[in-house]
């Protein structure tokens, strides 16, 4: 058994990252950037104003100004604003030629036609300089980054019209056990249905890969050698990798082209994780038990997903954000805990937000087959193997599942 | 100027959930329930065995068993177990009659062909009884919750192949201003891209409503009605909302059939915002600067959008989800603040985890022309009116940007 730690290592350093290609702006939400993206141009392109008022030259002081013309955002001025003289503006206006200072509509009186002031009205500091959102040639969003939703309104500003990102990595999930039958289909004796896929598909297109399910697979190296056939970045299977007779992707594998890289982790639920290759295809080999399977998705997948992906901080493995598959955050324990045994172990835990602490509540019951439980919990409590007994109101590393 | 929490407040309540739409399981994942989806039968459907190993009657003690027989998970054993027999047996496998115990396989010895252990080898906790996981008639996954990849993998395990969700709310986009042109469309002088709209459209997509970019309208009451004729359950306007003679949707919308809510909101960044309605259609007219209309959608229009979905705390107008457009939590100052003005401030700033804290480092310049520091943020500081001033190390209410 190897620790979590070096599974996600040994994951990390099998992937690098896909190959690229070109997206309209429009269909660059959630997408990967393969290169920095640079701004073309200055934002804003010229000197604006950030308010609606009066377009003014400090060196005149409180003298009264002839109001000479008007600048509303998208129609500059033409001229320039010479002694005494003002231009009406609007916010996003171009400052004139002449101009150093704004003063608002609310600090003016109109006198015979005349705009008067106090010389504490006069504010430089509401016009935005050229260029104070970003400059031609700054970095808009960096290469590794998905992107957001700001950072889409960000390239729009910056006049982006599309941007090369990695391609979305394929994973195909082949689920594997004499029980399972799809949902709603007839089920034979002693059988279940298969439940892991839907959740599994759902995850990888979350995190920016291309699922495809072949769906339940005998347990033969044929069939198995198929999926790993398939034109995919990555082969998950789910189930037959425990020590039974009957768990038989072991022994498909091993008649198979297949190269181990570690069977089983000092983990609790899902401990009988398999990596390695086949052929040319990296193979996950996931228990067959829900919890177990999703949990290890979020521990080993996702890594996995984000170095295909090129996500800048797997490339450089960074420790914070692997520690234990995504970047924990410290909540206060509703319980007591007992000792843990040697096995990295992960608790579903409900969170509950209170008097400014965010405190973990474990489930009573914890079998890596209640997916009712791991649906309805808020977070991961992260035990390290042989931690001590923790205390009520302890500090406990948890992975948030917002959104999992 | 009303409050931020009152302005939520009203938005709340002009909107009633959408209609209902049945989707295939494979298309649920992200879907909103419409009505509780109840499990129709147990799970597991009948008792298993947790582990690999031997299924035995435990008023036999330590007799050796003789082995009669095998239940691979999916094909069950169709005999009982008397005494002094025991089945073979693998995780998922069917208990057999007669068994109530499972002893693991690392606790055997095979003598003589027989199994033998100790009695304290007898488990009955390793027999997962029927509906351990759910039982019929339970909800597995209730009305009004955004269905999660786990959700998907207990829906599957429940059999489930179809659920009645909420139609995806349609929110119409009108960008208004002079001074825009289209991303990479030749500008006109003093003119700059349009980009909020970008970033509002991924927003509404990943909050689960459908997004429909008109682009950029004339500053006409005509052009705007006519985006409120759209099939749309929300008309967002971009721009045109301020005090200036140049911002036109308040007179559009003064010579339309519009209904004012509200006008002005004692925030900031996003003042000038406006809500009410333009016939039949609720109309949302957000800030030209992108900084204000992006901050305004994550306090209005998230919670617009999660009342359209019938999303439970949006329907009960759950006060700590949406005091501040979403659940706040808390993290550390890393800078002095000054005392706050009477309008509620969202600080754009950056998180740091360190020591087991979350600190939040605000940025420097927080002019809302700049979506470049925006897009950097990773959360929003929330200082409440006339707030004191604050220390460095000081608990602040945070919103956190993740995936925004």
């Amino acid at each position: 058994m190897i620790s979590v730690e070096e599974a996600q290592a040994r994951i990390l350093a099998a992937f690098k990252p896909t190959g690229t290609e070109v997206m309209d702006l429009a269909h660059l939400a959630g997408r990967v950037l393969a290169a920095d993206v640079k701004a073309p141009s200055d934002q804003p392109p010229f000197p604006v104003s950030a308010m609606d008022g009066y377009a003014v030259r400090r060196s005149d002081g409180e003298t009264p100004r002839k109001v000479i013309g008007s600048a509303p955002a998208g129609h500059p001025f033409k001229g320039a604003v010479g002694p005494g003289e003002t231009v009406r503006i609007f916010t996003g206006g171009v400052i004139p030629k002449g101009a150093d200072a704004i003063v608002i509509q609310e600090e003016v009186d109109i006198v015979g036609g005349d705009v008067q002031f106090n010389a504490s009205a006069l504010r430089p500091d509401f016009i935005r300089t050229a260029g104070l959102d970003f400059k031609a040639g700054d970095v808009l969003v960096p290469a590794g980054k998905r992107i957001t939703p700001r950072d889409m309104a960000l390239l729009a500003a910056g006049d982006i019209t599309e941007a090369k990102v990695r391609r979305q990595p394929r994973v195909a999930i082949a689920s594997i056990g004499d029980e399972l039958s799809a949902p709603g289909s007839p089920r034979q004796p002693g059988g279940i249905a298969a439940s892991t896929g839907y959740g599994l598909s759902a995850m990888i297109s979350m995190w920016g890969g291309a699922p495809c399910d072949f769906g339940i697979l005998p347990d033969t190296a044929q069939e198995i050698a198929t999926v790993a056939d398939a034109d995919a970045e990555l082969v998950v299977t789910l189930g037959g990798v425990s020590v039974g007779d009957h768990d038989l992707v072991q022994k498909a594998l091993g008649t198979a082209d297949f190269e181990l890289d570690f069977w089983k982790v000092a983990m609790r639920p899902g401990k009988p994780l398999i990596f390695g290759r086949l052929g040319t295809t990296p193979i996950l080999g996931m228990p067959g038990n829900p919890v177990s399977a999703l949990v290890c998705a979020i521990l080993f997948l996702r890594p996995a997903i984000d170095a295909l992906l090129g996500i800048e901080s797997s490339a450089s493995g960074a420790p914070q954000r692997f520690q234990y598959g995504c970047r924990p955050i410290t909540a206060r324990l509703r319980h007591d805990l007992p000792a843990n045994d040697g096995r990295q172990t992960y608790i579903r835990a409900r969170l509950i937000h209170e008097g400014g602490d965010v405190w973990a509540e474990p489930f009573e019951l914890q079998d890596s087959s209640m997916l009712s439980v791991l649906a309805k919990a808020d977070a991961l409590v992260v035990r390290v193997p042989n931690a001590p007994p923790a205390d009520t109101g302890d500090r406990t590393d948890i992975i948030p599942l917002d959104g999992y």
